[in-house]
């Protein structure tokens, strides 16, 4: 017997990050007071995650001006879509495993 | 929406310990290098994982002696049982929320 622990992707193992990736799956773009809000965590928590996964090129930020205030909205790129889909799909199989 | 996360336990955030714990629940005990072969990890790594899930009693350990040899066996305890349940749970909760 083997655990497939290998198609969990380490990136996803912090379940902020989980939730980053499910709240930014179900909706197309996010800022960053929703996600905030979504996770309940801190403000500088909720950035080193956003970081860490923008750096993975898993998600993506838009910048814009709403009424002249600096407005950033978060989403999930193709990349992202494809490695979370996966990763679900390996923890899938894990708790299948239990069963 | 609240993503639901708090529901998951931090010390199952390491695909390890997930591996470890999936392991264990399927079988009654496991000796280190049946687990080092299952999860393929060095020493080093599953020795910390194990130790971070003994500290919260979630594994236990039986010592012994086979042909004067010592023999270290882990086995899942009953409060990992359950904290191990509801975190897979939780995380089948998260991937409903995907689909």
């Amino acid at each position: 017997m083997k655990i497939s622990i290998d198609n969990l992707h380490k990136a996803f193992e912090s379940r902020i990050r989980l939730g980053i990736m499910s709240a930014l799956s179900v909706n197309d773009t996010l800022d960053f007071n929703s996600l905030k809000e979504f996770l309940d965590v801190t403000d500088g928590n909720l950035a080193s995650h956003i970081k860490a996964l923008e750096k993975e090129a898993f998600i993506g930020v838009k910048k814009s001006f709403v009424n002249r205030k600096p407005n950033t909205k978060y989403f999930i790129t193709e990349t992202g879509k494809k490695a979370f889909d996966n990763h679900l799909k390996a923890l899938e199989q894990l708790i299948k495993s239990q069963k």
